[in-house]
This record gives C-alpha cells, structure tokens and sequence, in this order.
C-alpha cells in the first residue's frame, strides 16, 4: 500500500526530460511511478550537471556505457518526498531529502565489507541502462533518500553528490589537521575538494588549473595558493598528498613528483586509459597512488558539514535552467565562468 | 664549539625557579648553560602553567615520579635560539620557537615505529630527575625547537604543548569531517580538543564540564553544545566518539554509554587508578577504549593550525607572570575564571 | 518458481527439536519450508553445540534475548543446498554448504559501513524470535550458503563459525607475523582463535586456562605456552595483544596488565556487565581495550583456511549426536574432555 | 672505555674486501676499528650477496648512488659482539647477532614517524660513501645488532635482511588470513616473501617467474601455484595483492589487471624509471600502489619467524664462499640454480 501525502494530490503523469540520440533531447510525458517496498516517490527540487551528464549528451557513451535506449540523465539531485511505498515510516512523508543516486546490492561482497560504490550490480542514476533524475519525480529506496535540515538549501542538497566525491578523495588521501595538499584541477570537483580540504584541518591548499575564473573560484572555497598549471612553480614544493581533479596527465605527473616521502596521490579525474607514473621515485620515497570510483557512505558526513557551513555548496551555482532548458545548461559548463549550472524540474 | 649570536652578548648567570620542597619555590642565580652537539640554547620567552606543575608544586609527586631534589618546573614553553652547539645550522640563530620538551632516546623499539612517546628513557621538562623551562634560557636538542611564523604570538607558541594533546586525542578518536563528538571536561586540555576537533571539521561537539565559566569558554572554543555535567541530557544522544579531558570516573562512565555502535572513547584526563566501564555494552557496541600519553610528532600540525587561525590559543590566556610571581601563577589555577596562566621569565 | 534438485524429491515435513521451555526440548514435525527469492533451502549434515545454545536451554536468556515461545537452537551450520528460490543461480543446488547464521538488512548505516554484525535489524539463528538450525531443512539467504571444497568435511564447515569468532579477534587484535599473544580461555573459541593466531604467523601464544584437559588442546592447537590461569605466572612477560575467551574478570584484569606498551585487548568472553580496568595503565601505555560481537565478511577466509589445511577443526570435535539427543548434547559441555559436541540432524 | 671480551685477544688488523672500481676487487689489511658510544663490534660469521652488491661491481653506480672510492660491499650480515663501546651492556660481549645495515638519525621527521627507512640521513651498509661488511668485523650501533637464538643458523641470522623486505612488502600489502596473493619474480626476494606471506596465512600464493629452477624453488618456499611468466595464464584470477619482485613492466601490468577490486599492488623490484598503469582500472577497481624502499622495524619479527622454523632461510643457501672468493661469489648469482651465495669472512 502506498502511502501518500493528503495534502498533494499527485499527478497521473509528468514531465521527463529524455536523451534520445547524441545532441538530442526531449520532453516526455511519462506515468508518474509508484514506490514498490520501501521505496519514495521524489518531488524533485534540484538537479546539478554533472560532467557526465554532458559527455552522455554529447558522446553517447563513458567508457563501456553506451546509451542504446533514451536515458534520463541528472545524478545529483534533491527533493521532498511526496509518496511512500510498504515498510517506509509514513513520517517521511514531506521530507526536505538529498538523493544518494547508486542502489547497491546490498548482498556481494563489496557490498558486505563496506564498499558498495565497487558493488558489481550497482544501479546508479543516468548510467545506462537506468535513467536519471531529470523528470519532476523519482523513486528511490528509502535508505537512499537523507533528510535535510533548513540550513541546507535545494540546490545545496543536490551538490551533496559532488561534495561526496571530495568527502571520498580527502578521506582516501588522508587529510587531516595539518595536511599540505596540491589539487589539480578547480573544476566543480576541485572545488568541493578544497573545501572539504579546507573542513579537514588542511593548513596548505595548493590548486593548479589554467583557467584564470577557476582559480579564483579555488581561492573563493579556501585554497591557499593557486598556480597556473602550465608553470613549474612546484619545483620547490613538497606536499603529504595530491588529489587529481584534471584527468590530465601532464599535471598527474607533476603532482606525484611533488609528494613528500610517504606521499599519497588520490587520482579522481577521468582521463586517458593509460598513465605513465615514475617507478623509482614510487618506490624511493614510498609514495602511494590510488583511484577512486564514486564514494561510499558519505552523505551523512556531507549533510552534516553543509548544515554547519563548513562547506558552501551554493557559492557554485552559477545558473538555474527549468526542464525545457536541459540542453541549454548541458552546453553551459563549456562557457567562461559557468562553475556549476542546475536544473529545477518543478518550474 | 658554540655559536652564539654576535649580537647578544650572553650572561653568564641566569635566574631560574626552582621548587625545593612542596609548596615552596625559591629564585637561584644559575650558570647559563653551553648547547652540546646538536643543541640550542633558547631564551624563554613564555611558559604556561600545567595541571601537572600545580600537582608537583602541591604533592611533590605524580605516581611514581618524585621530586627528591630541588626541581625547575615548567614544560609549555616558547622562545628565541640564542646560540648553538656544533652540528646545529648556524642560520637558526635568533629563531623563534616552539620547544617540544621530551627527548626520546632514538634507538628503541618504541622509537623506532614511531611511538616515542612511549620511549622507556624519555627526558622531559619538568619531570624528576629533568629541569623544566622556568628559567631565563634552556638547552633543547634543536630538532625539538621548532620555528614559529609571525603569526603565532609567543604565548601561543608556548601553548602549542598543550594544543599537541588535543591534536593527539583527537587523532586517536579519529575526528575527520562530520564527525559527533562528546568531550567531557573544559578545562585547558579540553578546549584545546574543542579547537582541534573542529579544525578536522567534527560537526557536533557536545562539551559538558560543572563549572559555567568552563562551558562559556568552550562555546568560544567552538562546542556546538555545553552541558552541565551533573545533569542527565545525554540521554538520547550517540557520539562517534568521546574524549575524556575530566578524569572524572562518572563523566567517564556516561560518555561511555553515550558512544554509537563502533564508537571510540579516548581518556586523556588523569584519574583514579581504576576504572568500571560497561563490558556487555563494549561488546555489543564494539567499542573502544584507549588512553594517551603526551604526543608524538605533533608540533608541525600544531604551528600550522595556529599560523592558519584554524585554532586561537592567544584567547586561553587568562593573565600572565613574572619569574618571581611563579607561586602566584601555580595557585592562579584554582580560581574562579582562570583558564591558562602564562609565564614570561624575561620580565 | 523454486528451483529443485530433481535428484531429491523433498518430503513435505521434516523434523525439528525445540526448546519449548528452559530445560525442556521436544522433537516437533514441521512442514518443509520454501525458499522465497534469492533463498536456498539447505538439508543440514552438521550442527555445532555453542555456549549459547546451552545458555538459552539452562536460563531461557541471554540478556535482553529472552525465549518466548518455543525456540529453535542451533547456528553452526553447513549442509547441502536441496532447492532454490527465484533469482538464485540453479548451478548451486546440490553444493555443499557453510551457512553464515545471521541476515543483515543491507540498508543501515552500519551495514554500509561494512560493520553488518552490528546492524540493529539483524535476524540471527537461534536468537529469540528467530529460530535456529536444529532441523532438517533450513532456509537461509542464498549469499549466505558459501561453497565449501571438499576438504572440508561437514564437521568443519559447521565450525567455520566459531572460526570466524577467531578470525574476528584476531584481526581485531592485530595479529600477524612476529606477533605475540595472550589467549585467556581454552574452550572452543580460545583454541580456534589459538589456531587463527598461528594461521596469521603469531610466533609467541601462550593461553591461560584451569582445566589441563583444554591446556592439552591449546597445545595441540598451537599454543606455544600454556599456564594455569590460578598461578602469577605471566608476572615478566609482555605481549602485543591479549585476547580473552574467559569472561572471567580476575584473567582479564591479567591479561591487560601483562599488555607491552601500545598493546591492544580484546574481549570476547561474555562476562559480567562491568569490568574493573587500570587506567592508569591505559594511559601510561597507551593500551587499546574493544569487544567483539559476532564478525563480519568472514567465511571466504574461514574457508580458505581450513581448505589450506591452516586449521584444523576437526579436531575439536568429541562426539556427534542424534536430532533426538539434542539433550545430551547440551549437557555435554559441562562434561570433563568434551571440546565440541556436533549434532546430525539427518541421522 | 671499550669493553672486549677477556677471552678473545683482539687482532690489530683484520682482511676486508674492496671493491677498488667496477669488476674489480681486492683484499686489503685495515685496522679492526674500535667501538664509539653505544656501538659494538662484531665479528662477521656469514654475508649474504645481494644483487645490489652485484650491481656496483658490474656497473658501479645504482640510480644516483655512484661509487667515488674504494667500497665495501655487503649488507645481509650476521656475527658475534667482540666489543662494546661505551653506554652498552658489557652483558652483550658474545652474544650472537643479526646486523641491520641502516643507521638512521632518528633526529628527522621521517625517523619521529616511525618510517626511519625514508630518513633523509641514513647511513646503509654497502652504499657509498658507506663501507658494507665483507670483512673479518664490522661496527654497529649497538641497538641495530639484534640478539639471535641458537635455532636460527649464522646464514639464516644474515637473510633475516632479505627477509625483512618480504615482511615489509607484504606488510604494505596487507597479507593476512585468506588473503590471495600474486607474486611476479622467484629470485631471493620473491622467494623470501612467498615464505612470509606463507606465515601470514594467505591461502592463494601464485608465483610467476620465466626460470624453471626458481619456480620450482617457489614450490618449496610455499606458493600453491607457479606459471610461467611469459604465458596469459592468469586471464580468469583475481587477487587480493599483488607484490612485484621482478621489475619487468610486462609482469607488472599483469599482475595489476589481476588485482580484484579494493586490491593493492606493491613494487619491490628495481625497474625502468617510467612505467605505464592502467588509469581506469586503478580507479574503476580502486587499486592501490605503492613502493617499497628497504623496511622499518622489522627485526624481532624476523627473527622470530626464523626461530619459530615459520620461514626457513637455509633452504635459499646454494653455496658458500671465503673472504678472497667474493668476486666468484658476485658472477655466481647469473648462474643457473643459483638462489643465494653467502660468504664467511672467518675463514
């Protein structure tokens, strides 16, 4: 039986925005879904672009996901639970949420030993073959879906996604009070890396990029220096740890020879299948290299820093796009000074 | 051979004070000591005033370390390299610096992985048979005068001892971003944690202590949340962690009680010889329980967190004392309103 | 759909001894239960006796876990897959089978976080209100029913759980190469722990029990010193870890005393509520005190370990039992020599 | 003061190997040196070459380690204290003793944190400048000489060195109880940690390597598998770790592609200064690699293992050789069936 707030009666249909072919989108009417066992229906408020996003709309593919059916896209999202399926405590019902987009299995063995984000069978938002989150609403298993204080904003609440990648790379990369870290990169997720950096305790945030508005917008979220990445300015420098938000292997390569003895480098961006690392120095100085794939268990700690403003997740948003305007905030992020573009399916 | 600098032509006495039984404490004129190999002698410019000096002061011991011989108190401790025994780099001359006052031999098991600690032969200010710093100058191994910006004012970096405690607990307590944490105990020690905690970004600090001055202050210090300890609001509550900065056997036993499944209680405050804790909840919670002694490696991330302004040690410093006021100082600790006193020997 | 083994045409009903009252068992007839999706029905070949089963059948308790209504015992398990429910790979029926006894939700925090045994949803044999082993057919999640090789006889796959209670430990404890260890408590858990401790490459085990019949199994289990709890006999040894199967107070008070510095205690005798500890010593040497309830993510090693021969549990076992002697069983433990006793419910 | 031992009249000269330039050596009369503060001397019983040794006698130089002036090699040394310096138990003079070769500062950093093998100021056995120990004796800090019991053979008290780098490597790797491992590369190192991981208790031990001879000295050494490298033979595996013995790049990006997800790679063996990893696959899996550079604190467990016949390090001995033999002892690695020269400067 599914329970549903008196006061909003829901629609029969609504609004989904659909990627049907590379470059092309439309707006489809589509059944509004029922919440099977302990599942909510969302009323979605926010969603972010995520580079992703924009590499489905423009390449049809990531790797070996290739979109062979129309995909909603848009994973970082927030809303208010409307509808709640058999098992869900009907005091959910009206809950400001944040959506953690990947449902795993819950029964492998990833799942079991706490790493759910490497779950074989992980259905995760706009991955095809399972759609997104661009539509006015959504269905998500109630675990999923975390309650928000006032503090935190509807657009605050969909960046909880990226902020949780930076949660993920600072804990991979050991940050803690008194850290030196170098990140490359002052992309959205450079820039939420910083900031958590920054939340840890980091006492130097060094951030390279080679946009001059990306910079700033480090220094903004509380990088302590900021260098044009086509300079040898690191020459001198030693760090604990490099977090890698470009994908780009020149500065990969710099990063990881600027590691102190016992340095970690946390290589998150996405970039060319193959990557040269320097073996000696590797084992000199005994530094340590890792990847890192989503993130696991972190919203908690992201609502929590958010809540408290250790983190400012709205400094990002540069723009708000209604449902009509998908493709228009797609091909925003490649615009001068666009940082984060969101999209609000209820206008 | 000794390097001094040529610009301060050194005396060859000094005042120190000296405790020479319980309750009493004398002014000697003393030789200026000569910096061995690898030593500096320092010019002490600020001390603080430690529970553990006030208890040799009162008792004349704490545990099994006895003041047999008249003994120099005072291990919290900031000044300016003065001159310099061979091996030192002559270029740290005039320096300022923050002294870390144990010794640890270098060659033990304990200082070999790293936990020195734990170093059987440790040497450390203050502690029968080792002077401590309430002198004109001191003589320290050079690696453990470390130098301090500008931005960290003497006080301060003479507070980084302190400060290296919290820095300590909080490490093993494991206090990372959005962390909860319970802290019983306001007094000096624990608002350092305070401050450290939330320099590593912990989001919920709950700090219960029964004098209301003490909860004022570790409001400043950054507690989301001050309770009267003799109270019972901890009820409803679960804590990542709890660190114990009363020694109060109660306090211990709530905060205990008050950690979530796989919760870890840190105990830093000095107390009985024995201790009830919970072994059912222990177990079906898994918790842990560990206590710490002084710090190891810490100073780096303390200068660097004082240099950022992510902790403010200037704010614990209640009123500061000449060399000949040091009976004053100790009993200072007692009244109403005293967090940290502070004593300047070159007064 | 369920899935049979057409070989085995399952009977309707099936035998099943139930605890109806403390001290009273009764051989009831049940219908055969069937798998719902993602389940397997197993025909048990083996069942370990643990102290909880005789706990429940002597006090109808174990803390807050009271037997209510008839109960079956029962939680070392292993057997054959006899059918399968939808969504289970029909490749498995007929394997050969450990069961790992509890089911955790998968959605809680502290399922996520890897930490599943200490979910607060988990269903676990034999644990009032849910039923345990002591059956001819048990149904139990499919990805808890882990393939066991040949090696490893029915027996042994049974005790892979108290096995497990080792594994746990241990790694808890920290022990691997060079290791040295304190095991207080020879009963079944001391000696798999003792044999996992080997495993891991611990190099000193000395286990502390009254009863020379469990000191003799210790040493066949690969103590390399065994003492008489009564006597002071660990006076000048020191050790990195200590793990006490006893529960009884005097052994653990013992045993963290004879901790080196950093040394880490682990408690997994169930004792009384609370527990006398130095803390003074905690913190002197920074000694690390937890508990253990249950483990997680443990039968693929428990496997491989008693596949490679790395333990051996045959050997703990005294005698088999009937489904009607369950009574017998029970009481066994008390009995001079009896290590573990096994029932086969398929005689 | 030096302590000698009254029973043994010290020589005033003693024989010492040089390598006086690449390919050529010489034995040289040198004064026997006599112990300073904390240090021992100790006469030399057994000297394992190892292929660093091989190296500056081929090529004399390793990276940027360049031989200037005559060198000593060796490093894999055990013996017995004649003498002792000031500050060390005269109870010592006779004992048997297995020789770290690094003398850290324990003064840096790197030394305070317990990873003295990063120490910027080592001073190591064998590496110019400094001279190694193919000679009748050697000094030592007192504290690097490490007590030996009679179990443990003067060979095996000499391997404990190479030994040491397989505790440490899989150490980093993370062996322990049913881990699966993947080794590439059966010389002494990949042998040795076969051995170690074997203690561990890892329960899938593969060994890759092109030499029949040293893959059949894996067998021996405890790997439940060996293959040759040259074959695709590890398409369908999955391993916990990897551990890199060999410093091919081909065997290299294999055992990377093995690793399942969450799995660690460490890089033992001296390779080419570049080397290319698998970008996607490090963060699609989360893989970690690290390097290793010699081992910190690894002693006691070594000889503990060695005592406890965990591992057995005579079995790697092929041949041994005199003082006047090195040269024979440095080509005899090259030959087939060649596992482990050792020579005894005694005789």
């Amino acid at each position: 039986m599914t329970i549903t707030n008196g006061a909003s009666d829901l629609p029969e249909t609504m609004r989904v925005s659909v990627l049907t072919q590379p470059g092309q989108l439309g707006l489809e009417e589509r059944p509004v879904p029922e919440p099977g066992p302990n599942e909510v229906l969302v009323a979605i408020r926010s969603v972010g672009v995520c580079g992703s996003d924009v590499h489905y709309f423009e390449h049809g593919r990531i790797a070996d996901f290739v979109v062979r059916s129309p995909l909603v896209l848009g994973h970082e999202t927030s809303g208010r639970i409307v509808a709640a399926g058999p098992g869900v405590d009907p005091g959910r019902l009206g809950s400001r949420v944040a959506i953690e987009p990947g449902t795993p299995c819950g029964h492998c063995t990833q799942c079991k030993a706490g790493r759910y984000n490497l779950c074989p069978d992980m259905r995760f938002f706009a991955t095809p073959p399972v759609d997104g989150a661009l539509a006015e609403y959504v269905l998500v298993r109630s675990d999923l879906a975390f309650d928000v204080p006032d503090q935190v904003s509807d657009d605050a609440a969909a960046l909880l996604e990226p902020l949780s990648v930076g949660i993920w790379a600072t804990a991979k990369a050991g940050i803690t009070a008194g850290s030196t870290l170098l990140i490359a990169g002052a992309g959205p997720i450079g820039l939420v890396t910083t900031q958590v950096a920054r939340a840890r305790g980091a006492t130097t945030i060094a951030v390279t990029d080679i946009a001059p508005h990306r910079l700033a917008a480090a220094e903004r979220s509380g990088a302590t220096l900021t260098l044009d990445a086509r300079e040898e300015a690191l020459a001198d420098r030693e760090f604990d740890a490099f977090i890698d938000c470009s994908g780009a292997p020149p500065a990969i390569a710099a990063g990881i020879r600027a590691l102190a003895p016992a340095g970690r480098a946390v290589l998150v961006g996405m970039g060319p299948d193959n990557l040269t690392i320097p073996l000696g120095l590797l084992q000199a100085r005994e530094l340590t290299i890792t990847g890192t794939f989503r993130y696991a268990s972190t919203w908690p700690a992201a609502i929590a820093l958010a809540a408290a403003g250790a983190v400012d997740l709205d400094a990002l948003v540069t723009r708000r796009y209604g449902l009509a305007e998908v493709g228009d905030a797609l091909t925003s992020t490649a615009r001068e000074g666009t940082i984060k573009s969101v999209i609000e399916p209820w206008r």
